[in-house]
């Protein structure tokens, strides 16, 4: 049964403790669709994105290209708005049921990440279609 | 739309190279329900436990805690196996979607290790039900 939990959780309120120690800081979080159940993406989360997360109840990862906060959605729009979360049992992974604006998560302008099927042949097949164009969403400055 | 695909998938037909040069050989592997949409666990994989999962059919990931190959229900007899394969955009995550022989994934007996809710007043909410007991399951040798 899905709820909203209306942000936001104070991060001096959250009584469960995730494991940091683990990954060198960084945790996996999964993103799902609250209504699909559709698996959209997996990000890595540091203590300070997961109570910015917390805080706004919008998902924050941490890019470990950019080695920086990324709030995701942030240029394109495409923001997570957190409906439910979950810890796993042993506090080092996170799963985000989120609402999905715009519909796509993934960068490549694909609904979700995990678009490419790995088939009986050994090929990879693209399974879905491109909800927005990533060069006009992600405008290039020049 | 779900479909089964016939195992083994021999290593060296596999087209898609996952980048195991991230995470230093290891990266996440979500196992999601093929049916539900429910997601069970996630665990790591490395090169090995890769092919192990594509040559048999059922999942094999790498225990950070034990340092081994670690096939998935070989001691409860809660395999999982394989229906379909999804890597993600960077190649750096896989998703398994997968039928949970014994109906739970959790070494606590539940269903999904994702059971534990984080609920607004920061407390976390354990939700669903033991589908097994991990002291008859996993019998201690003394």
């Amino acid at each position: 049964m899905l709820f909203s939990i209306a942000p936001p959780w104070k991060g001096s309120d959250i009584m469960i403790k995730l494991d940091f120690s683990k990954g060198e800081g960084l945790l996996p979080a999964i993103a799902q669709d609250y209504k699909s159940g559709k698996i959209l993406m997996l990000a890595y989360i540091n203590k300070d994105s997961w109570e910015k997360s917390l805080e706004t109840g919008e998902v924050y990862y941490w890019s470990r290209s950019r080695r920086e906060i990324w709030h995701k959605g942030g240029t394109s729009g495409h923001v997570q708005k957190i409906k439910e979360i979950y810890a796993d049992c042993d506090n080092d992974t996170v799963l985000f049921k989120v609402e999905q604006v715009g519909g796509a998560a993934c960068h490549t302008g694909y609904e979700s990440c995990f678009h490419k099927r790995v088939d009986s042949n050994g090929k990879e097949t693209i399974v879905g279609e491109k909800i927005f164009d990533p060069e006009k969403v992600y405008k290039r400055k020049t």
